[in-house]
């Protein structure tokens, strides 16, 4: 299969995967047989559900340009190659928690994997109102082991310089993240988008913002600069696949060794944006209270949960090369150790809240947007929405070191909607 | 010139040289004419001062082990590789302080470069007590321009990422520095050495130094994360060459892209390493006095000079992606920013000397001490010297926070010795 790439339709699909035998054992019958879909709403790739008689797979295809803007925005095909070499470094430390892979084919870009055919994107359960018994803590988890495992705390330098070696190629959809969250938003910029004529003036006093501007890009030099695990890059609700009983994690493609609280925040700012998002999908004024109450309880337990089990792996770490171990031989030692540790979260927790905190306000005046306000079609009641989650973003960004933890930030988002 | 590598004597290297047509036009004469001599001090490698009837190079040919230990200690060749795209980085930016390169062989990892013929190691001349006018300004430069401008401050994330993959390969002389600096000092260490037994107090007090280990390895989770610029990683007073009017700096083969208080640190800590000894070459007591007081003016105006021309070229900066130019657009937004410049400055300076303060320490704890101390003959001199460099070390990593500002450096030092 060292062909020329080449994106794939249903029929080249078949017979391309026709020619390895685990994904045909999965697919069962003939490959006249399998019914392809495509499927992907993405911003970025082809997207297949390929079914046989015996079971399905996913079969995602990089295309050579951003699929959300066209040809004229040309993005490599190398993608897939890091998005790949992500889902093996998860499924290495969160094997429960990512999808299984069958093929990886770096010419065509093309990764082909388990059909999670009962779970739901998280995003999509979220606008329904569905609770999911198993989120905060599956994420917690996996924020946690994949984190803190590809990092120094955890491991050795050498190998954390061949991560970083390696996914220091994946530039283009590093500089994505590096536009389009922290820096496009605060300025005019040709692809920006938001509610007009609602949010204009939002809009224009955020570009005004001075300090919400250089706090801004103080975090995107941390961005460039923070090179502490294998982030994910882009762990928004989108990327989250799930059901009552089982979590995945998907999509790792903009990952590369950068800040922790990236990930973090991710997951915490989009939360906070299904928050917002709630008074547009409800049938009565108040009818969602019950389910804004998870989601600020999913918050707190994603946190909560994250940062006791990070300190938990690092409390037993014996291997990491930061904080090496046999340093700690006293009490005095581990009062000093766990004093640094404590002082290592508290910074982790304001950077994380200001990171999801820029990942909200993109997705309101940048380009990229999320369905939960976007499916509100009332363009009146969406600015509502998106008026709180601007201030919400803003609060995160700036205001996270007077926040003592994270009931305050949930305190300042309750606040900010009423 | 393809050939395996091996080690050169006098006779194959002047033959090597002979192929090289610059070379020879700059040593002149015949190859039989060339006097070759080893003039090696350092650590790692052999050098060769070559001369002919015309002029003279310099040889520099890494060995494939720690010369320092012998052969116990393998080391890579390539390191030769690094120095080499390190010199380029430092020519392009501090061109005037950098030696010229006539010719790199990778595969012999071998650099011919200029020979400072009327130029000594700044670590003897401060032995000496040799005032250089030229080296506070020069430094300060070359500090500003190299680390300024190979940061995400100057230029785009695709390059830094570019710089980051490169050096991320810099593997194990990364790790010398992670072990002997940050680690080796404050744990029983086959390969430690310090006075014996002036110093077995103070040893084993500083393996018991919680606030101190715990602060050692919170910078070395700083030196193994925080790519911030293609930094020297080595910039102690051997690594400067120097006399009145002239000023270079050489060495490089510990460059990665680390953090830049690293740099700066090396620079400071040495200098304090040579105040302290000074009590051990000056003819009388307070012989000296003026130059102790010469070496803190010199901390003072490297600080400054650098801290001043780094702060310039970030004001002058367009094309630098993080704190993206554009979006500094109002006298509010410009005094936010000058605000963040601060900010980002007054951290430096905290990191500087906590680095320099480590790097102070590890040269009497650690393996590798310096010419400075280690030429005062009497060890109980010695280790009244040393005793004081290390509670100024000690000051530096834990008390940077307290200090306004380098006075205050100084005048701790000043304190601890006397």
């Amino acid at each position: 299969m060292a062909s020329a790439y080449a994106a794939v339709d249903g029929a080249r699909l078949s017979s391309i995967l026709s020619k390895l035998p685990e994904v045909g054992a999965k697919l069962g019958g003939q490959p006249a047989e399998w019914r392809v879909r495509e499927v992907g709403d993405g911003n970025l790739n082809l997207v297949f559900i390929v079914e046989g008689p015996a079971g399905g797979v996913v079969v995602k295809q990089a295309l050579p340009y951003v699929r959300l803007v066209g040809e004229s925005w040309p993005l490599p095909l190398e993608r897939s190659w890091f998005e790949y070499n992500a889902l093996v470094e998860h499924a290495r430390y969160a094997p429960r928690l990512t999808p299984k892979i069958f093929h990886f084919d770096r010419e065509q870009a093309m990764i082909v994997m388990e059909y999670l055919s009962s779970h739901l994107i998280m995003r999509k359960g979220l606008i329904r109102g569905v609770e999911y018994p198993r989120f905060a803590a599956d994420i917690a988890e996996f924020l946690a082991e994949t984190l803190f495992n590809t990092s120094v705390l955890a491991g050795s330098a050498a190998e954390h310089k061949r991560r970083v070696e390696l996914f220091a190629r994946n530039i283009e959809l590093c500089r994505i993240t590096e536009d389009l969250v922290f820096t496009d938003p605060y300025r005019e910029a040709p692809l920006n988008r938001w509610t007009r004529p609602h949010l204009d003036a939002d809009k224009r006093a955020f570009e005004k913002d001075s300090a919400l501007k250089i706090a801004a890009q103080a975090r995107k030099y941390q961005f460039l600069t923070a090179a502490q695990a294998l982030i994910h890059g882009d762990l928004h609700t989108g990327s989250i696949m799930l059901n009552e009983s089982d979590t995945r994690v998907i999509d790792p493609e903009f990952a590369f060794v950068g800040p922790i609280g990236f990930d973090v925040g991710a997951v915490i700012g989009n939360l906070y944006l299904a928050y917002c998002a709630q008074e547009g999908h409800e049938s009565s004024p108040g009818a969602r209270d019950p389910y804004r109450q998870w989601i600020l309880d999913q918050i707190a337990a994603v946190w909560t949960g994250f940062h006791d089990r990070f300190l938990a792996l690092w409390r037993k770490a014996k291997q990491g090369e930061a904080y090496v171990a046999g340093l700690v031989a006293s009490p005095q030692d581990e009062a000093a150790m766990e004093a640094e540790r404590a002082r290592f979260m508290r910074k982790l927790f304001e950077e994380s809240l200001a990171f999801g905190g820029l990942k909200m306000i993109r997705r309101i005046l940048g380009l990229a947007h999320v369905e939960d306000l976007e499916s509100i079609a009332d363009p009146a009641k969406r600015a509502v929405c998106e008026r709180k989650a601007l201030a919400i973003g803003r609060e995160l960004v700036l205001g996270g070191a007077a926040f003592s933890g994270i009931a305050d930030a949930n305190a300042a988002a309750k606040a900010a909607r009423a």
